[in-house]
């Protein structure tokens, strides 16, 4: 195991009515706060109703920027950056699911930062200061309600960045499962799948001794998958919407991936997808994963054993390895596909027209500064070719 | 799944060598510290120079204040409090184990309290502000590295009590399993005994639909018991280390217990013992868990069958559960027996003189203010001696 160093400040708060506590939560630390949100589903869901009367009840001021859109876009930082300068904002509430949230990141970090917030995306420079973030989450998915980064799209370059930062933790994060009932099923199901890639882009490593986070991560597959079927089934399942919905919490605030030499390959890889093609993180996340894994067992085929065996339930002789992994995954594509996600870039839509211009893209072949991905087996652009033709 | 707040602000800097960052990693936090200890085994490690040297380095004051023994007293606490006054101490650091954290968790909500301390502890009086604590583990076991609870012994009125406050959560705990090498056997046992018995208190609850701590418990019990054999083995293999001392942290900062209602009975009913025997904590636990167990389990057979399954390993007929449980008890006696623990009151040398005492003593009875203990199964005055008499 490896050392680590574990920071989790956000507090969270989680369960029935709990986004009418969100006024007297927030009170110890704001005044006046920027309420972040993407379309009209939270007006039509009466969630903004509740968040504003809370606010109001608290004696808060607010001012609003709504218009966050899936793979949130660059421009309307800087729109956030400048409205909370000009009126004094001390606090963002985010009310909405990673993409809103993600924003309200960027707005927090880039607030303090004397030049363009996408260099701190691009060039990975360290956040000195930000404004506190809260949120009110609507789409369990992108865990980023208590972790540390927050990815954003630049509409003029074409290019979608994960940016991680310990300034990006939230403050605080209320969750109610009840706000998940009213989903569509395929954003629920693009949840799921980006709440599992976190879990897998952790577990899946060549660190050794990691027993205990090994079993926290299996634990957290299998309970994510036997639930997301149960909400799948009935979206009004509350228990079983409470097990997914603390799961991707826990999925992506690190405490699963603590010690280990984590992968992100297939992170870096669908952020190509989305970047061009605009598809959801998750759809492209189910493509690619089970190609990634049929890609790269090899190199750590007893990893992939432990797989099979303890997240997807294989049985069989361990004589014959390959067999188990690929049986392994077989069970993932399925999962998937009960969960109504896509098997192929096909079904995204995707054609071959671009695919050796992304894997450039994501190994920093087309902007002159090549690099590798992923931690398991470090990826050139070659191979991401063939993981995206093995997905096509 | 019931609702639940979660806010875990210790920062834990965790692996090799990391002893030596404590002078820079408290910079930010104090100018003059309290370095709290027990007797002489940090001086004779190195430990003791080793930290001494990194909070001189960072340009730190400290003062010292050594003695704490296990079962932390009082007494000691009260000094603390005036020492912590007298100097302008402004952050304790403990570095040892469970009762050297505990006794500085006492002062620090001491110091800002008013009355005597034993108030907050005794009437349970929510903690209003404190001095921020730090840690540097020595023995992987209370958890109280992360917990927001402390244990105090009150030697006049042979009581021992614990307290949960969020204040008493330290702001920054050090762990390097390395330090774990030299520890007595007993007291690796004892240990791990404790952070079981952590687990076990949330882990047995009557909580429907909590498959996602119920795996999180399951997997840290699991890894726990695995590595702790290891250790015991060879108290230099630094990888099981690693598991069984990150084990002891999660198994009570209380993750594996959200949305759970909680037990707490076999707690209770040991800090009886502790009070007026002065055994080892853990030891105790060892002998009154698997009794509790065997007392209570037809209150809820199917929690206690998935525990001898999932946790135990017991495999045979669902259609006797009882046989299933009563395997599942008797492996993890056996597991406290490989680990040197003892099987039962005798052979902690405690008789019958005083087990009616110490039941009533647990349940309020002897202070004229009756209560139950235990979650899943309420247990009053003859339930705890039933279950001391089990465990004769």
């Amino acid at each position: 195991m490896l050392n680590f160093d574990l920071h989790i400040p956000t507090r969270i708060v989680f369960g029935k009515d709990t986004q009418s506590q969100i006024g007297a939560l927030l009170k110890p630390y704001a005044r006046k706060v920027l309420l972040h949100y993407g379309g009209g589903s939270i007006k039509r869901s009466g969630l903004y109703d509740a968040v504003t009367a809370s606010l109001r009840e608290a004696g808060l001021e607010f001012v609003e920027l709504g218009g966050v859109v899936p793979n949130p876009r660059l421009s309307l930082v800087h729109e956030g950056i400048a409205l909370c300068k000009k009126e004094g904002v001390d606090l963002i509430l985010a009310v909405g699911g990673g993409s809103t949230i993600d924003s309200a990141k960027a707005i927090s970090v880039g607030y303090y930062y004397a030049g363009d917030v996408w260099d701190l995306y691009e060039q990975r420079i360290p956040a000195e200061k930000n404004l506190p973030v809260a949120t009110v989450l609507t789409i369990p998915a992108a865990g980023s309600e208590s972790s540390d980064s927050s990815v954003i799209t630049n509409e003029e370059k074409q290019m979608k960045l994960g940016y991680g930062d310990p300034h990006l933790r939230p403050v605080l994060s209320v969750v109610n499962p009840e706000l998940f009932y009213s989903l569509p099923a395929n954003q629920v199901a693009n949840g799921v799948a980006d709440m599992m890639s976190h879990i897998f882009e952790r577990y899946f490593t060549n660190t050794t001794h990691t027993d205990l986070t090994d079993g926290l991560c299996e634990a957290t597959l299998q309970t994510i998958m036997k639930n997301a079927l149960l909400v799948h089934e009935d979206p009004r399942n509350y228990e079983a919407w409470c097990q997914v919905g603390f799961g991707g919490t826990i999925a992506h605030n690190d405490i699963l991936g603590l010690g280990r030499a984590q992968d992100w390959a297939c992170h870096a890889m669908e952020h190509e997808l989305s970047a061009i093609y605009d598809v959801a993180h998750g759809a492209g996340l189910a493509v690619l994963t089970p190609a990634w894994m049929q890609y790269v067992y090899k190199t750590n085929v007893n990893m992939f054993v432990q797989f099979a065996v303890n997240v997807m339930g294989v049985q069989g002789s361990y004589r014959d390895a390959d067999a188990l992994v690929l049986e392994g995954i077989a069970r993932l594509k399925e999962f998937f596909g009960k969960m109504g996600l896509p098997g192929s870039l096909a079904e995204l839509g995707i054609d071959e027209a671009n695919l050796e211009r992304m894997a450039k893209k994501c190994t920093g072949v087309a902007y002159g500064r090549e690099h590798t991905v992923g931690g398991l087996q470090k990826l050139n652009w070659q191979d991401v070719l063939a993981i995206y033709q093995l997905a096509k």
